[in-house]
């Protein structure tokens, strides 16, 4: 399996990862066993949870992970030309295949602290692998959060589509937003080649442009013939401009009408027309329906609009009116259209606009989504936490940055009603917690915050996915995000609340606490006052 | 030439572009004669300046522009699947031969509504070309005007180097990054691929897992001998011990020092510490200063430290007082240490940091650079201005969302000391601005706005790069980058200021101001009231 960019290769990381392989392999550490921990320390957005992605991606790098001659010969005669040439020739040697990696599935809801990847192997190795498994992961798991978050806001019985293409960080900005928004339970995406390599639906109309390129009927040719269900042939244009006449909208712009005219003779089935391009409810939304009725009377199925400026409430609140009182007028059925809208949407803007009311059953979203506007970044770092079977502590003033010393798992734990409880991360080794049996759950650093849980089901989090090879045949995009469907719509809400949402419980066993807190007490320097 | 990411192909799209075309090519209207602007009406970050970066890589887009069997293949069965199949020969015969493109230099400085690229060919092709065009081009101007801005807060003899790979939109975000912070004035990039790809120079050290991974002189091997000046072998370790114990540092972590050790053994020659892994005064910076005492005195010249947290001006300014001490005490010349800081470096720490003082002399910059964290988007836009040699204005209720109609070329008017005055946006056909000649220059919509300049020179910024194939050869990336650190030199202090700048004067010519107005009245409706 190769991952899906051409850039994601041994090259793809941080010229300090080969620096400092070049300073294990000369002080002979190079082989150490070690362990890293994958983690955050905050979820985004000042949430409560955040979505993992980016594994199937990490897994195609680890899997092809192998430095070409060419890419030696560039880091021995350009970046680090006064080595030991040995050096080039051991790193073309190296490989994954003594690498085991432990790692919660992609799609899973997680917190902070719990370790989302344990990559355990020969030091360098795993040092080498660190920038690109957090470039896969970073932002696969931000931006699928994100939409996960849109999707609470706007309800799970709207349509979300991912718009940001043109806003994205670049090309691959572009697709790696469609792919993790779609598995975040967006429903589809307007990037087409996103479509094609993720198997996403892909959805879209027309722009601006199209509407002003027509500036009357003259643009028009004549032979935009409809086949009606009789197989009767029409003339689309007749056929309009009858139901104008009729509905009596005839101080609309003409060249709107004429693209749209051209826009449904090209998609009878599913028209859809933007109709803010000159004035929406003057022009945009009578214009639609005159071609709407036209289509309706010869048995299609008119799509509806879409709104991409102004106020979205209100537009859609009279543009569904208007709907139902030309279905009044000429008897013929509206009831199935949608109305769409795509105006720099955001999180805030959903939740706006279920406050005051709306007609829309579409969301286009582009730039605050892909961009992860409200934070742009996910902090998730990979640190030692093991080497040579000697637990390593990183110390740090702020408690919240000390790591979680040594090799652990992590377990989820449910209540009787299937809810998720808490996790408890558990020193490899000690026994797995237990159904039906208690257990001690410890905030990792707070001796106060203790609590025991006895869960009705209990699931393992981190589970071997490599020992050398991919051990497990990885699920497809659409079932991951089914996944994530399902954990959203069963999240608790005090937990999903957009603001100041409650904390879910990180905790740790005992053993694992008491460990922490020896190793602590060993490793900090008690300062003296004289 | 090829663009730099596999995924810049005429897949990589909006599918309303797609279906666009459809109905064009059904209506007939394919092939008419337009002309599309590429700008955009805000400059980024509240500023008063943008650079215009991304054309090489939309130039080898345009020239690999061709659908394939498959991805046509695609469109056919998968996304529009009941459409005319004519349509999708006719899709495999489009090319870009009988495009002419209009643009600015890649890096230059440039303002908002001046058209950055002029599109101009059959109307379905310029159309498909849209996404692509602004997604090639609106995070690469955005970040290397990050980048810019950056530079222009810490200060032209500050040594600014880009981290930010781990945090960027996935690989290609990380690759755009390093390439056009790069252009946007900063000096290297710690990505390695983004090196090898376009040749810029790549930097770093080594990490605190580097530090961790070691607890004593017992990891160091035996053979880390180095060889002085005089061709003397020496331990390495028992220099630095002997530095240690006439310093007096004695106290420091012994893990430390030895991994600083293993990394000066392998990198004698500018050795660079991470000095904040444990405590940078008490333990760091004396470890350093131990390990570079014992590397001066056998002739090698060690590089500095990188503080990655904490109080950046403070423990810099300590630092450089325990250099000195260091050097005073043993008489070697560290005059030339270097003082790195990289923890989560913004334009207002900067900023700050200028104003406390301090004693750095790079800084390493990664989430906020790249991820543009103060405006995420730039919000260029790709918008019809003629079609068929007749003008298309699009109006909006906000005036500053009316496109200026029409093709037009951009001058810009400098004075005689070779500061930029204005740009002015002159209508094709209409004569061009000359120097020593007087030219009426007025704001696009506000009439009282107007100004006579007499420029001494004039520089016509949109030149045609594009007929059919590329008109010249492209400029190296590092000419590109000298170019913007000239404009910036040579930015006036009331453009350049962080907070509240001057906006500098975008006009047009009295000939294209009569016509956007005179098109105005005519397209806009007058409102009844009774």
């Amino acid at each position: 399996m190769k991952p899906s960019s051409n850039y994601v290769n041994p090259l793809l990381t941080d010229l300090y990862q080969i620096t400092m392989a070049y300073a294990y392999f000369k002080s002979g550490s190079q082989d150490k066993e070690a362990v890293f921990d994958l983690f955050f320390r905050k979820n985004p957005f000042n949430g409560a949870f955040t979505i993992f992605a980016g594994l199937e991606e990490c897994l195609g790098y680890i899997e092809n992970f192998k430095f070409t001659d060419e890419q030696t010969r560039f880091l021995k005669s350009k970046l680090i030309p006064n080595c030991d040439p040995e050096f080039f020739e051991w790193l073309k040697t190296l490989n994954t295949r003594k690498l085991k990696v432990h790692a919660v599935s992609e799609g899973t809801v997680v917190f902070p602290r719990e370790p989302l990847l344990r990559v355990e192997g020969p030091l360098a190795v795993c040092q080498l692998l660190e920038t690109t498994l957090l470039t896969c992961i970073n932002y696969a798991s931000l931006v699928c959060t994100n939409a996960a978050r849109f999707r609470i806001a706007a309800g799970f019985d709207k349509v979300l589509l991912e718009f940001g293409l043109r806003r994205a960080q670049g090309p691959d900005g572009g697709i790696s937003a469609s792919r993790y928004t779609y598995m975040g339970s967006v429903d589809g995406t307007s990037n087409v080649l996103a479509g094609m390599l993720f198997d996403i639906p892909v959805k879209g109309t027309h722009a601006h442009a199209f509407v002003q390129s027509f500036k009357g009927f003259g643009d028009l040719k004549d032979r935009l013939i409809l086949k009606g269900e009789d197989n009767k042939e029409l003339s689309l244009l007749d056929e309009v401009l009858k139901a104008r006449k009729e509905l009596g909208f005839i101080n609309t712009n003409e060249g709107e009408l004429a693209a749209f005219i051209a826009y449904a003779s090209a998609f009878p089935e599913g028209f859809l027309a933007l109709v803010d391009t000159y004035d929406t409810l003057n022009s945009g939304v009578p214009n639609f329906l005159c071609v709407a009725v036209a289509l309706a009377r010869a048995g299609f199925k008119p799509a509806g609009i879409r709104l991409d400026s102004g106020d979205l409430s209100y537009l859609s609140r009279e543009s569904r009116k208007m709907f139902s009182q030309v279905a009044q007028e000429t008897g013929v059925d509206f009831s199935g259209l949608k109305i769409a809208a795509s105006n720099d949407i955001n999180e805030e803007v959903l939740l706006s606009l279920d406050k005051q009311g709306h007609e829309i059953d579409i969301f286009g979203i582009g730039t605050n989504l892909v961009t992860c506007q409200a934070q742009p970044a996910l902090g998730c770092v990979y640190k030692l936490v093991e080497i040579e079977g000697s637990p390593r502590i990183k110390l740090s003033q702020q408690v919240e940055k000390v790591t979680i010393p040594g090799a652990k798992d992590v377990y989820r734990l449910f209540s009787r009603d299937d809810t998720a409880l808490a996790d408890i991360m558990v020193k490899i080794g000690e026994e797995a917690p237990k159904p039906g049996e208690k257990i001690l759950c410890r905030h990792p650093f707070d001796e106060i915050k203790r609590v025991i849980i006895t869960p009705t089901r209990v699931q393992k989090l981190t589970n071997l996915v490599w020992d050398g090879r991919i051990l497990h045949p990885l699920p497809e995009l659409s079932a991951i995000r089914k996944s994530v469907l399902d954990q959203l719509a069963k999240i608790r809400d005090d937990y999903a609340r957009p603001v100041n949402p409650a904390s879910y419980k990180v905790s740790v066993t005992d053993t694992l606490y008491k460990f922490i807190h020896e190793l602590w007490e060993n490793e900090a320097p008690v300062a003296e006052i004289s």
